[in-house]
């Protein structure tokens, strides 16, 4: 704490991202990116870039980007924004889309950065429970709030809520913006980018870090009413003119180019994280339906804390959330099937040891 | 305007960047780019970082790069902030560290951004006005304030402050933070980050822009006192673990790396900025002494914005600024000593026409 410090900042809670371990031999299932790396044409689309027009500031609007995002998904290019990040693309949202006098609705357990968001800016964040089974109950997203938001599917749980339950959020709260933070979508569910033009009320976010494999270029989107992105473009042309580098849009454009290898890795996503739930079944792990690249999941004796412990010591990193009702849980990210296999190895030994 | 829109965003008047032009044959001097593309091996590292590890997050705290800066200035990491560009910097202190109850002091004539920044933070923002020659006077700076800031040299017109004058209004301000933007001081000033082992209220920034060529990269810096960085991480944490993308991380340690280039560039910019002074004086222009990678120039009789006007249908772009006391002056950047020459011959032929 220093004087000069503006009053807030004290009092901010910051987000804690999931370790980058700096050890080479470690298996990394902890922070949800993608075990395939990116499509050979975004490396050789960043590379045709990479030359002394790195001198020039990037096209402030990425204009390509965007015709390339509003093509792929049949909007118009007045309904996309593209942030560094869905991360900065959230913190715009929070700032220019939610009324700060009221409270903002999420799930209690959900993506841990949404309270942040709220600490930063003032807002309230009203936490309500999941059901018993972790499922997102759409009846309970009502009563007056500054705006509403939720994972889809959704983190760390994994678990899918179908497009009805949705529109049942939408129209019980036409008078607030409804955020789907649809982070790992193309593991397994159906975007609500198809509600956008029905819906003046929704704003779907997606990032280029999970299915697309670009976790290390910051690439996130937005897609929604032209009014509700005009009111992030103002935010953004308020706080910074080029999120986006001119390596990271033309890699981005790239990535939804290649349609083909973008359905090869999401199926080999989805298979491994069929197998690896069996796996986990098979040595008595509660393991919750996910339509993710991840899998949250329990021992049925086992402590959730020391689990994760014992199989750091066995160079595999999970991830384990200290947080009510998922303590013995852990969050583990789909690998190749060699990681998963050396996982689920890991922890038979352990189980049985 | 939108009924969804949080109350402050109809009240915003963002900024405008210069034009970033689609046409290939312009000559381009309008945006204070480098004319020379970035060090060989700033490329060589980008390439050597672009494989299948574009799937991992970056490191969140970019240690490389701090660790770079921090060796390169004789400073420590925890006097080191990074970000998204030099704005994004920018932005994250007028959050953090103004007080927001109090009018924050500026130059009139200065970076536009940042009034645009006391909007998105609800900030007063007080222009003190530029001397009749258009220098900083720092005795001006004084009274009750929530910070100040300016560039030095200061944009757009090149002039700087030398160190003397930015410890004086250190010293009459102990209790505000005074960050003092450098965007421009690699081209003929003097970095005040010597002072602030002796000033804990002196923040400074830098962005690798300029000097560095690197405009297509977003990178940005801001050293001080550890208090000031550490109300920086704590917003940045609130707001985007991940603003640095890896390529950018290992693009930036290498601008630094790379000394020599460095040197020469910013030599050839300098020598390049005194034979444009003259040509433009022997054309009838009054041009304030610049110590950036620009000029500012005003001809005797002819209208700015009309000469702006005419230069581009020549090809050439140069910044108007439509702004009191400057509307008569064109900004432009250094070029290339060809790219300069053209810039004089057209406004030869103007000038005769």
């Amino acid at each position: 704490m220093s004087r000069f410090w503006s009053p807030f900042v004290k009092d901010l809670v910051p987000y804690v991202p999931g370790e980058q371990p700096k050890l080479d031999n470690l298996i990394k299932l902890n922070t949800n990116e993608n075990p395939y790396g990116p499509s050979p044409a975004v490396l050789e689309a960043i590379r045709g870039e990479l030359d002394a027009s790195l001198r020039l500031y990037p096209a402030p609007n990425a204009d390509l980007l965007k015709e390339t995002i509003a093509e792929y998904y049949g909007v118009t290019t007045a309904q996309v924004f593209v942030g560094n990040g869905s991360d900065e693309v959230l913190a715009h949202i929070f700032h220019a889309l939610f009324q700060h006098s009221k409270p903002v609705l999420m799930p209690d357990i959900s993506y841990s950065f949404y309270p942040v968001y709220c600490g930063l800016y003032g807002i309230e964040a009203k936490a309500l429970p999941l059901a018993e089974d972790f499922s997102i109950r759409p009846e309970d997203y009502r009563g007056e709030n500054g705006g509403i938001i939720f994972p889809n599917p959704n983190a760390p749980t994994g678990m899918l809520l179908p497009l009805a339950g949705i529109e049942q959020i939408l129209q019980a709260n036409p008078d607030s913006v409804v955020v789907v933070d649809e982070a790992y979508i193309d593991f397994g569910g159906e975007t609500a980018i198809a509600l956008v033009d029905r819906y003046p009320n929704l704003l779907v976010t997606q990032t280029l870090s999970k299915s697309r494999s670009l976790a290390g270029l910051r690439v996130g989107l937005a897609v929604g009413h032209s009014d509700l992105i005009e009111a992030l473009e103002r935010i953004k042309n308020s706080f910074n003119s080029y999120p986006l580098d001119r390596l990271a849009i033309v890699g981005a454009v790239a990535a939804f180019a290649d349609q083909t290898y973008f359905q090869q890795t999401c199926q080999a996503v989805v298979t491994s994280r069929e197998a690896l739930t069996k796996g986990l079944e098979e040595l008595d792990f509660v393991v919750l339906p996910s339509a993710a690249n991840f899998v949250l999941a329990r021992h049925v004796e086992r402590d959730g804390e020391e689990l994760a412990a014992e199989l750091r010591a066995q160079k595999v990193v999970v991830r384990h959330f200290r947080s009510p009702r998922i303590e013995q849980f852990l969050r583990i990210t789909i690998g190749t099937p060699e990681q998963n296999q050396a996982l689920l190895h890991a922890l038979g030994k352990l189980l049985t040891a």
